[in-house]
């Protein structure tokens, strides 16, 4: 990437990502516990699908989009891969980030296919998202050949997030709708956001005074760092799924649902739910 | 194995065995799925059984015929492994490599004695399969000894497919039948089929044009060609599954069955396919 | 850390913990295995979550307490993390064991949340604890680089304990109340615990004979003498366990309770207990 | 070790080990599955009891002896650790495998326990076992530091077969009963122990002529000898349970057991069975 943009905009995308993720499952857990109060007025099955293609389209355009982007910028390698008159490779980099978007497009194309037909099995979603985590994370590893001890070292911290992703998406292929796993992921998609940004700061820092690569000192504090960010990131997931079991459960009181004789008693519910989880 | 054949072969092999299972495993989804409309017809137990007695006496020949093939070519050690005149190993490369097939043809006798007798427990032959993909990853592990740089780093990304195949049917032992693992194996065992028709045309190039096998760019290139590969074999899986889906589909609706007293109302019968998996 | 009493004070914690907890898992597994005996009147469920509640309340209270001393002790940061004058990083070591210190008391807030209100999942405190543990394995993983090999030694053989304890508590979100699981982690913790407290003896050597840090034959001896804690620690818990087991039997049988018609054949209970585990 | 004895003793208590669980879980793998033919009368309840202590104290008693022939065999450190004199360890060679006679005499006295009186879930002793092979595989990881290259490399295989029977028996916790893993587990075993045989006959030939312990050739002759262990270990596993599974079926056969009365339909047993696996 090598420029402080090159990290913020995956970060922000990452970032809004596991937001909205953790918004998304936190509604579809509370509407799951509070069924018995007609909670499915929020988020019905026909909602709920509708909402997944809709996602799906959006991150098919975005990874479009950005392989657009990347390729035709004005020093982008236009489609070209090698250079036959100089005999090199033509901006590997980018390259790079054209697969790592077209494995996130594939993965929503799929995505899309699932919820609008009916012929693939469901779970096969969170398996090719698990298969994007992991191309994403294999294209880092082997992509730091050669350059300074921080630069190395910040980015296989973010390899812990991408592959912890890549694993707990695998998981939710055997246990899918497991809200611990969910808010897993929106855990670590979130940090693998903020971590971006946090590259870029480090590596490109806009104020101008450089950090010193090769300070053990330096490498320990942004060791740390990273597990502040995780805090920052849990800290995110916990307040917004906090707020959404309120705002489900306030609301589902001012307004009785109508059919009051389908009511089933609300302990016996969550006590099965605690079960089950 | 030192030759552009050496590589095809086996490559070719592990592309139809991938490109066959994926045709077999959708062919019988999509019978499970369809019970209701009489699917049964192109898949019952009984040619279920026999297709697969048919593909364990193919795979437990070839394996054969390539023991045979290795040893007693006309280069081969012909069964002798130690020269104690000269006090050297013979062609160690062609004695693993028959190590190699032997472990895929005991997969394949044990296949046979499961499908023809009822001796064994069924999962026995994902258990097998598996350890034959581990020893062959891990016959390639110590292989690489004192090799060029990108030759080494070709074999190892070789290993990630092989590794993987491993993995997978061993997590089949405990979730056999699950589609999704049964088309990862597919896809894994196509990328390692092409790949190894890649590692023939990296090393041996047919052109006669070299490749640089210490340039770090080309070994970027060839880490980022490994996605795309992946990204070919997922595309034709995906495509050969729901083609398959398609034909038996519709093939159904043409000719209804016969007992249309048994007909369970198919919408339920999607509904808990899509909930197991 | 750098002290005796910087590697004795946690050693002590754990070692609490540890056996806090094999008393109390092994009490509530009594309880459930003796239901036909009335033996609820020991653990009913009101019960255990008031000492769950209690749990978390001190493990808060002790991690707070523990992030105070260290920031604020004669020769802390006292929350100060950089020095602009000097330019240089302000004892990070203590910066990490708060870090350390605020993951716990993390997992220890989010069992209060839990274990008071109905607002999330149960199994959300043993995913905290997980994230607690690894992030203290992590943070140590990049904590030993330019130390002696012993200092590293008896650090790395310390992470077996802490990521093995993280990885036991994942497992635990998905298999709750799975006693053999609970007390595999109380060895661990113990192990933990008991090893730490031999750090402080290797490395700062209360009676002052300095040990040899860079003799291999000390290694061997250090790795041996992990093996024997670990003895030690199953020992404690073995017989924590069989104590617990024994003292609710006989009181049991002593007084046997009101409710003589609800009593289900024991023989039956202890069975279906048998094949759960 | 360092003797061509003090590997072959070992090997051959892991060979017999295998062997005699091969037959123990063949038969009593046999026995489920033909119920209905009266089969309980070659392995009930009590009778699989029984033989379980019988292993149990066999196994401490061969520990137990392990131990103190180690200790007090001539040049034994006769349970002295350190010489104070001239301020070296006491032959920690001798200690470490002590202390691995120490982990598989405990495995046995909680197998003993468990099988005598009802105190512990009965799970726990794979979970003794796995951690008896995690402790073996743990102490020779770091036993090998300055070694011969060969040296090092079959004891790095050995490694295999140790992990990973840890690692099945950790399986078998939480799939108790399951004969693919059993069998997987024995095969490890027998592995195991043919492949001490096989480094005592490298390192100490008895023959007397040495083999060259640095040539890269031979590293590669060792591995692929590693895979033909494992298919003999394989082919032995499988005669014995074919053969077990025989003779059980044709002495069921010749006796016809006296309750025809609860005769249940064999087909419907059979495939009960193939499901569960």
């Amino acid at each position: 990437m090598g420029s402080f943009q090159g990290h913020t905009l995956p970060g922000s995308l990452f970032l809004l990502a596991g937001i909205w993720w953790t918004g998304k499952y936190s509604l579809w857990h509370a509407t799951r516990r509070n069924k018995s109060l007609g909670s499915t007025r929020f988020a019905s099955r026909t909602s709920q699908r509708r909402v997944e293609i809709l996602e799906s389209s959006l991150v098919l355009f975005l990874s479009f989009v950005g392989m657009v982007c990347e390729q035709f910028a004005a020093n982008g390698p236009k489609l070209h891969l090698y250079d036959f008159a100089e005999k090199h490779w033509e901006q590997l980099h980018i390259w790079q980030h054209t697969t790592m978007y077209l494995f996130f497009s594939l993965a929503a194309i799929v995505s899309l296919i699932i919820h609008t037909t009916e012929a693939a099995p469901v779970a096969l979603d969170r398996l090719m998202l698990a298969i994007a985590f992991f191309n994403e994370g294999f294209l880092f590893l082997y992509h730091l050949h050669g350059r300074a001890m921080l630069d190395v070292h910040v980015h296989q911290l973010l390899l812990y997030a991408v592959f912890g992703g890549g694993l707990v998406s695998f998981l939710e292929v055997f246990h899918r709708g497991n809200i611990i796993l969910e808010l897993l992921r929106c855990t670590l998609t979130i940090l693998q956001g903020t971590w971006f940004w946090e590259i870029g700061f480090v590596l490109y820092p806009p104020s101008g005074t450089e950090w010193n690569l090769t300070d053990h000192n330096t490498m320990m504090f942004v060791t740390m760092c990273y597990s502040w960010h995780l805090t920052i990131a849990m800290l995110v997931v916990g307040v917004l799924y906090c707020t959404v079991s309120c705002v489900v459960r306030s609301r589902l009181k001012r307004t009785p649902p109508m059919e009051m004789g389908l009511l089933k008693p609300r302990e016996h519910d969550a006590e099965s739910e605690d079960e089950v989880f």
